[in-house]
């Protein structure tokens, strides 16, 4: 887990794995996938996919498999606690066809916090990681997350996740970060300006244009996003969507 | 897309594929995955897996793919407003091998809402549809969803998304709700009563049980919540559970 600093030229990219049945039962609303997505945005990460599983080895191993072959970097959340339905660890050492057992590590630093008397099997369970993982520091609650290949296995509950994922990024290398613009389309109807902003997609091959509709007051309200790794590019392109919407403001239907 | 009804024995399962550039990029923080997950466990479909792609079209297709030949039903949000960015209809009609065309219907729709000088191109986009493809109705803003084999096809705006899955889910197949029962464990620690919950679990084969934890005033405070088509093993489960917890309540370490 050395640390690898950025490349402005390079494109790295990530995929997050959610693991619970309590976010596919809708028994807990995630809040893990947006706050990732905006951190690894934010230091040149392009996050290409997100996966939610159950609480199922064999579907935690698959999508494992899946993602980590594709992707620089796969970070999961959920899962690995000390009660029975925490498997992650598990299915993390099966998919890399490596032992699982306690790590001394864990287990020490377990023993600074806990009465040996309190250090039951579940707590215990805690310690057993895949044989050559790499720990990820926990600040609130002492038992650590671990990485291992390009796999970084972070805790479920937010604030601990969060404060894992600050650790966790130091060693991942970072692309360019993404120049992004946000226009105020306001209320003119994507309908109305959508075949220009089309056009001005298609001029404009090194940027990406999304359009984004919202409720506000009980009307539609647009931004226009222009998202890309030259900011030169990105700058030309909101230039060419502000002309359309002022075009299109002095000339109401 | 005719009504199917409930079958109490009937396992249903369904998958959600969220379209969207913008829930990648931590732009837009989801908020379909967890009401579409609460609302189809309300009504007996078991979700299964969840999954997150870019407006690309290769990418949408891919895991439509995946996911509609795995689980009953697939549900759809994103990507079918009048924008270039607005690509699920021509992803869903190359999955399964149609072609798309405007379809006269929703033509229809838009001319009782449009005067004919507003019906850009752009917006006739918003009628281009598979062939052989059900409408979705969207009581806030016109332009249908649509639903073609097994897959649902819905707006990414939330209030619009709730309006269609209303409308989409009548011609579901539904199984058995899962009875769900939750128990608060309080600040009893999961490491204290995971071996003994692991006992319960290993022992109550028709149910799930899991605990979660989440901080609340700064301290961690867990919920076991067991879960199963059995409704009275589900009672059971909750009774050792209870039990459990009242003899470490009344012996505090």
């Amino acid at each position: 887990m050395a640390a690898e600093g950025e490349s402005p030229g390079r494109v790295v990219t990530a995929a997050i794995l959610v693991i619970g049945d309590e976010i596919l039962s809708g028994r807990t609303k995630d809040k893990n996938i947006g706050y990732i997505a905006e951190y690894l945005t934010n230091i040149g990460i392009d996050l290409r996919e997100v996966r939610v599983v159950p609480d199922v080895e064999e579907e935690i191993v698959a999508a494992l498999d899946a993602l980590r072959a594709r992707y620089d970097y796969v970070v999961t959340t959920g899962g690995i606690g000390p009660t029975h339905d925490d498997i992650t660890a598990d299915a993390v050492a099966r998919a890399f066809g490596v032992p699982i057992g306690e790590d001394p590590r864990i287990i020490a630093l377990m023993m600074e916090r806990y009465p040996p008397a309190d250090l039951t099997p579940a707590r215990r369970r805690m310690a057993r990681i895949p044989a050559g993982a790499e720990l990820i520091v926990n600040p609130i609650s002492t038992a650590p997350g671990f990485c291992i290949g390009n796999v970084f296995v972070l805790a479920g509950v937010p604030s601990v996740m969060q404060a894992m994922l600050d650790y966790a990024v130091k060693s991942m290398k970072t692309g360019a970060a993404m120049a992004v613009e946000t226009i105020e389309a306001g209320t003119i109807p994507e309908g109305r300006y959508g075949d220009a902003l089309g056009a001005i997609a298609k001029a404009s091959p090194d940027v990406l244009i999304g359009s984004y509709p919202s409720f506000k007051d009980g009307r539609l309200t647009n931004q226009i996003v222009v998202r890309g790794k030259d900011a030169a590019a990105v700058a030309a392109a909101r230039e060419a969507v502000e002309a359309m919407l002022a075009a299109m403001r002095s000339k109401p239907l």
